[in-house]
């Protein structure tokens, strides 16, 4: 029986051939990175259900979703679907309980998410994503504050500003362009805007002719567009943003970029993306404001500003392994107890489970074996010692990366090995 | 919009009203220390698609399964289920690598599983389950392993022999007693020892009459299988179990009790489980022996033998609140950065980044804000200090356990703070 097309298994060290199989260690390094930067940010985990109402989805992203989403309709008739993103779930549940918490709240989650596409070959149908969301404040120093900290998350990978740029755009700037721009021409019609910011996410995937004639028929011309695009001139949010990144030392790693609108139809003003410098794969994460949407997922009850963004673990890791970032994963044994005489099995036993209690990660031969085929055992698990008790109860110590040895009381053995931190 | 019925959200601390939410950090808590006591016993963890197809649940469970889980029919015509257990998961994934990996194989997940329960109040449909596994080893050592590990799992929440008791069971010792009973009398059918099987199974939840009533007719009295359970002799396979266990220290965690036999069909020798002793909750964990499993998920492919246990989070949870032995889960911020002049408000931003790059997790205020508010803000979020930066770029610093205060020039402070350990 094989796994669905577009999921994946995920195998401890050492990997089955490539492509059979995807890094388990990979995967909780990249989480543990997650998580650890968004504890020094001060922002706080939480999760909801993989599975929720189809029509929490819908209501923000209208039903043209449902063909990329795993819907059916449960045995008590309820129509359902995996998630395919957090926000949704996020802003139901900062609705239901957002009188307990102080703004801004500041909260993560570490979800896995899923989509029905299409099959092409590598294209996944799920993904892990780092979300983070500031809710609760409208000023840009909260667009500031969740920008460091996507930066810092790629930084705690090791990513330099010879890696990655985060594109900083904003719809408030591009609505001021649109605003400015249709006077006396043209479209009166509130959906024309939204057909303009169409044209603009997609402007560098096409033909300029077609953009042309797009752009005209909106009462817009491409030459004034790219000219506003290549004035890179930031707003006053924009730079209140920049300044405040620069305050923290963070400037270099920012660029503003008009060609960045995002093609979500939620976003309200500042938008943002984060590439590899050299463009060789997909966005690494993206975000931006969108400060209706809760107000729009409670039904109108609770209304507040809010932004976030989400970074998946794909790409991130594509590109960790491209820059040779990625550590090792060996399995860790702190210690391999050999056991050469049978008779002192329980014995053994007994050491392999107080090294275990002081938090020492032990292994020992289950079944008797010959002492070379332990031995050889302990090193193809790159464990950092052998432990052999002897039936005079002492206990003869090697470090295998040293190549030290030594002979303990049994007594003394747990004084040599100290209990590990944080056990 | 409301979550689904059955389904948890879980919430920072501090957590809305009880019953409104879980908390994501008591989750992490256990999920950390299942990785913690996993890790000491070198056992590898792994995770499997959450979604997969229908056929791999039945293959092992029969057709009746699909009544009790979420299955429905993707976009590209396959017959698919969210996992109910992982399994049938574990056992595909060994089977397509298992060269690849040394026996025996040592692995543990924690996945999130559901199945679709008649709505009961509080009865939830998804739960997270620390499943860990032995393959490839038929040896009773591997057994006592795994009891080993289930055994200092539970430990490493607190619990002790006062708490829990592992009530360890055979099918084999049943099947003796079965093929034993039967001589002379009785049925011969195949099918008749699983019938038998079920009835011990429920014999504890069953009035005796009616128990008399089925075992009669399978061949034996319900006084001979009362004296068979009561005298609760160990098989020569469950001594070594309890020998190997006396060994470690952990025999007084073990009580031998043939009641447990557990429902499914797949179990082929021990198996076991784990009560609270005051018998409030319903069983903590339970597992045994599958020794054809992987043979028959693989289709004949790859014939190992293996063993199991599974512990579901919400009994836990239940049982570490009852007792007292939940932490409390204070939001951890090491240091609050007070910015009382906003004039130097930007270099207040690169001490909060300076820290944070230390390893610390640092909270400010976003937006201008009086002094004595920020102040409690801080002691609100139970931070461990306050530092203020001066115009004179000396740092007040306080901390607001101690009530010590130091005044220290900017270039000291960060020698203050030291760097946190893992960072």
């Amino acid at each position: 029986m094989e796994r669905l097309p577009g999921f994946r298994d995920f195998y401890p060290e050492p990997l089955p051939s490539r492509d059979a199989g995807w890094s388990f260690n990979a995967r909780q390094y990249i989480f543990n990175q997650w998580r650890e930067t968004a504890r020094r940010y001060s922002f706080h985990e939480y999760d909801g259900p993989p599975l929720e109402s189809l029509e929490l989805f819908t209501t923000k992203s209208g039903d043209e979703i449902v063909g990329q989403l795993y819907n059916f309709t449960d045995k008590g008739e309820r129509t359902v679907a995996l998630r395919p993103e957090m926000t949704p779930t996020l802003a139901r549940m900062v609705a239901a309980h957002e009188r307990n918490y102080k703004k801004p709240i500041k909260w993560f989650a570490i979800p896995q998410l899923f989509r029905y596409e299409r099959q092409q070959k590598g294209r996944l149908r799920e993904h892990f994503q780092f979300n983070a969301d500031l809710i609760g404040e409208t000023d840009p120093a909260a667009d500031a504050e969740l920008i460091a900290l996507l930066i810092d998350t790629l930084r705690s990978f090791g990513l330099t500003e010879q890696d990655f740029v985060l594109r900083l755009s904003s719809r408030n700037a591009w609505h001021e362009f649109y605003e400015g721009g249709r006077d006396g021409v043209s479209p009166s019609l509130e959906s024309a805007e939204y057909e303009f910011f169409q044209t603009i996410d997609k402007l560098e995937r096409t033909p300029p002719e077609e953009s042309e004639k797009k752009l005209s028929a909106l009462g817009f011309s491409l030459a004034d567009v790219n000219q506003f695009i290549e004035s890179g001139k930031p707003t006053t949010e924009l730079q209140r943003i920049l300044d405040n990144l620069a305050a923290r030392g963070l400037r270099e790693f920012v660029k503003v970029d008009y060609h960045v609108i995002r093609g979500l139809a939620y976003y309200t003003g500042v938008v943002f993306e984060a590439f590899d410098v050299k463009g060789e794969f997909r966005a690494i994460a993206g975000g931006g404001r969108y400060d209706n949407l809760v107000k729009l997922i409670s039904g109108g009850k609770v209304d507040l500003p809010a932004l976030g963004f989400g970074m998946g673990d794909v790409v991130l890791l594509e590109l960790l392994k491209a820059r040779g970032l990625l550590p090792k994963f060996d399995a860790v044994v702190d210690v391999f107890v050999l056991i050469e005489d049978e008779n002192i099995r329980p014995q053994s036993l007994k050491l392999a489970q107080d090294l275990r209690a002081a938090g020492h990660a032990v292994e020992y031969p289950l079944m008797p074996a010959k002492p070379g085929k332990q031995f050889k055992r302990a090193q193809e698990l790159k464990a950092t010692f052998t432990a052999r008790l002897g039936s005079d109860s002492q206990v003869w110590i090697k470090n295998l990366k040293t190549r030290e040895e030594k002979t303990v009381s049994l007594a003394e053995t747990l004084l040599y090995f100290p209990c590990k931190a944080g056990i």
